[in-house]
């Protein structure tokens, strides 16, 4: 494939705000033909757990980090006036407004055009997330290493 | 126009200390010939934002988030230590002692240099802001096509 | 050298858990053959600090900005849910268990994979660290030309 036609971004972030530009790009340049790769680490990891299924064996800090940082598209605060959700409610509210998709249905649009999804091994070991309780869109859980093969790839790579 | 010679950077945080680093590069590529391209989204948009114009027509939300993240240079918090602006104005004076412009003097230098400053329609949206409202120095409303466009001729595309 | 063998990080976030994506990418990328720069910026900058030389003939506010932010690799907040410190010893613990190497070490598997450290005048200037006080791991004292030179011969540039 041409260097051109690939995009790829790293969604460290959890954010809403973050993963709304992260989707924004990578459904753009998905609509208009490019391969697009999500590469998701660290917080932004936080938005491929399913919500009503509860990683096991976790030790007393992952318990903490997974109650402090609540998991899927829903529940992704915002990277500033957050004000304990509040201010996540409110964004929410105005891209509504302006008819933008929620986050639920631009990562449906993304799998539609074909975006792929990779969850981050190591994110998910420390946070001790596993397969069985991620979403069924991601297309691969892969390392720095397939990251870096797809970047290579891509005109535009992206850490948001 | 060769690849080599495009830098595009998408200003989405609005803080101060990201906006100098966004403006440093903008401006020192623009200074070595390359044409240079600043996709001003969420945050980043309150930078463009005139001070001394109210937009008008804003539902409750657009107010609350109008009020508590001011527009304009001169407003801007930085990313960490901000403790309500007293932050930003220590490191304003830092600056100013180590004689390096201030973000004001940095976008007139920008313009002089012929970077293209685009405005993003669907932050302007969510937002409520209109074109009135923005600085002149604005070159361009467009959306994630534009930015997709100018980020595949560039050699160069960071998100900051 | 060919473009597609080099990786280009600006390292402007002094947060762990920032500061290990980078690293990660950093030496999986010079683990792989390819020259990989790291150009420390701003809070990045504080990791490069020695621990044990305090910087002179700081003004108040550099004095400020020193004790609030701490230099060096064992001092790193993270970016959310830090709480003084214990989100950042948590992590730390989590990282450990999953046999993750520190961010000391990263610095050293770095260094013995070639990967080159430049440290940014500009930031030096505004923050009062001399080079004297900087880690001897350092190659270079440079500004934002030096740093487009490196990312226009790379095929990943990326801004964390």
């Amino acid at each position: 494939m041409d260097k051109k036609d690939s995009v790829t971004i790293i969604a460290f972030s959890g954010d809403l705000d973050k993963l709304f530009a992260a989707f924004t790009i990578a459904t753009g340049a998905a609509a208009s033909g490019k391969q697009v790769n999500m590469f998701f680490t660290f917080w932004g990891l936080k938005l491929l757990q399913q919500t009503n299924k509860k990683p096991k064996g976790l030790n007393w800090i992952q318990k903490i980090f997974g109650i402090m940082v609540k998991p899927g598209a829903e529940k992704r605060p915002i990277s500033k006036l957050n004000m304990a959700g509040m201010g996540a409610m409110m964004l929410k509210k105005l891209m509504k407004r302006s008819r933008i998709p929620s986050l639920k249905e631009m990562i449906a649009t993304a799998k539609s055009l074909g975006v792929k999804f990779t969850a981050c091994t190591t994110s998910m070991s420390v946070m001790g997330i596993t397969k069985e309780t991620l979403i069924p869109e991601v297309d691969n859980i892969a390392g720095v290493a397939s990251f870096l093969a797809d970047a290579e790839k891509s005109s535009v790579t992206l850490f948001i």
